[in-house]
């Protein structure tokens, strides 16, 4: 892998293989391993054990997924063509349940289906195809826009606190809360991450790290309760998190301790900004407590990547692989559109977003 | 080792084999080990890789240390005896910097040397073992007042999170933040445990559950980032931590990631109490900004217990052992003398504390 990352894309498609290319995120930072993922049980079993990852991409790679499934669904008729994709579409998503984006993803595919019906089933292949890139490319283009925007906010000479890991690997490229950082960096600004390891799978040390590093940026690493200390010294001017779902109200779930930090971010009187393309403003779920919080095996606390376990064996755990934020601790929600701030109801209203 | 590990003393002297007697803790839970040390090296040695540790374990260690160092003095004159105790102390001061029991049980042990001028080396040595001795049965009277002191503020079925290890395992006996959980569970009283996994050398999940769930205490494992959440979803009515140094202010040093904690109690309105023998409270020290914070090795965040690094070679790390908490987030101090509320600096001043 080159010095600099920036150039790998993530997520994508290889047509003559008719197979999913990822680099299989579990293996970083010890081993850069690139996967071709044919079948649909493959395809779910990545998004499942976190081999693809961060809300954007699981949406691309649900996309390009579904698109292998069609590609290979053998039916003359439209109806069995479409309960085929159904059962594939069924299949991926009950991978994992709290970002949005892999049902927005899914549930666009799916239309270009049900707008498909007088078409031969080998156009409606195409359609299918051409939809799941534009996802794709859609995807760089929207981080990029929110890395415009979110270097805008940003100075020259200033640090960042970022948790999980919601940069390049998180997407297809640029990343969502890393965008504006690798933006700023563009501009020629000099900014340092302090990155949160984010147990219990450690995103923020086995990615974020990496790939900050990789790319040039002058990055430290905490441990997630370590957060506090940094803020009390005075060394973060911002706090930038991705999100899996915006809620019409504004609260915002990402990756569990995301809202510790915004709590931590108020009483130190720091920004907390949350960069959040529009495929995860869900304007169906009325506020956070409605948002399913997918709860992970306690085994990814108690021995994940360990020698020996490190917690005595029936211990119980509480795992929730994510948390809600209230609207309240949010300075501003940054969209590919620009800049949300309070009232976020209104405002996020005032966008139009379309329900898929 | 018992289903009921309260009868376990975690420091104490043999006699005998001249040796300090503790339970290897960086083994547990995998492995109950008990060492038998002989040299300062080791006691040394023990103390600075954790082997022992907590605030008052520490202190009960170095007291039985700095006699075991004396009784191997072969000095015939008090000058070369007290020349040979300097040293030694110099020596096991030097293992940890920040809690202050350390340096409190050595002075102690130092000014019955010093008020023996005129003894002979045995008497000194017979006075210093009764000395450490004293400190070793104090710690278990002070934890065993502030399990009842801490009792009283709890309730019968009541569910308490807590941070690190400040059990039986960081003392003699009973502990300090746990010890109004083992009072109150004499009493009767049906109390859920939430313990921090405490990142980076996990002593809540590898100290703290093993220990609750050997004394049959209903505990729960979380990850320190899954504090916010659990405070959200309302579980949790009160939150109990150690210390490792009081200032004269009450801004308490503590476990990193314990500012943070205090923080989120603040936000969601949970009462948060340190319990602090008077061994740890440092009327020398104004405020926490004195208190000598250690920084501990890269490679605890990095690689512990690891069987491949989490995060990539040379990343700069920022790893802190404690962090302090301001006066204004401690809702008590609870002593051995009684509960402690602001305003602090006044009401630490009235224990008129000697200085040791």
């Amino acid at each position: 892998m080159d010095k600099n990352i920036l150039d790998f894309e993530t997520v994508s498609l290889n047509d003559e293989k008719s197979a999913l290319v990822i680099i299989d995120q579990t293996l970083l930072p010890n081993e850069i391993k690139i996967l071709e993922l044919k079948t649909q049980d493959e395809i779910r079993e990545a998004i499942y054990l976190l081999k693809v990852r961060g809300a954007p991409a699981i949406g691309v790679a649900a996309a390009i997924g579904i698109y292998l499934a069609a590609k290979e669904n053998k039916s003359a008729s439209f109806d069995e063509f479409y309960r085929g994709f159904k059962e594939a579409k069924n299949y991926l998503a009950s991978s994992r349940p709290t970002a949005v984006n892999l049902f927005w993803a899914l549930n666009r595919m799916e239309k270009i289906v049900l707008a498909s019906k007088n078409k031969q089933i080998d156009e409606i292949k195409d359609a299918l195809r051409r939809e799941a890139l534009k996802i794709r490319q859609e995807d760089i283009s929207v981080c990029r826009k929110i890395g415009e925007f979110g270097a805008d906010l940003l100075k020259n000479s200033c640090a960042v606190l970022t948790h999980c890991n919601a940069g390049q690997l998180a997407t297809v490229k640029y990343g969502t809360a890393l965008a504006p950082i690798y933006i700023g960096k563009e501009r020629g600004y000099k900014i340092k991450v302090f990155a949160d390891e984010t147990r219990p799978l450690l995103q923020g040390a086995r990615l974020t790290a990496f790939e900050l590093s990789a790319n040039g940026i002058d990055a430290t690493l905490i441990c997630d309760n370590t957060a506090s200390q940094v803020m009390k010294n005075k060394w973060i001017d911002f706090v930038f998190v991705g999100c899996d779902r915006v809620a019409a109200n504004g609260d915002i779930c990402n990756k569990i301790g995301t809202s510790g930090l915004a709590v931590l971010c108020r009483y130190y009187n720091i920004p907390f900004y949350v960069c959040a393309p529009s495929s995860t403003i869900d304007m169906s779920i009325k506020t956070g407590a409605d948002i399913p919080i997918e709860q992970r095996p306690p085994s990814e606390v108690t021995d994940l990547h360990f020698k020996n376990p490190i917690a005595p064996r029936n211990i119980k755990v509480y795992n929730p692989a994510f948390d809600v934020t209230d609207n309240s601790l949010v300075s501003a929600l940054i969209t590919e559109f620009g800049i949300i701030r309070t009232p976020y109801k209104e405002n996020l209203a005032k966008l139009n977003l379309l329900n898929f």
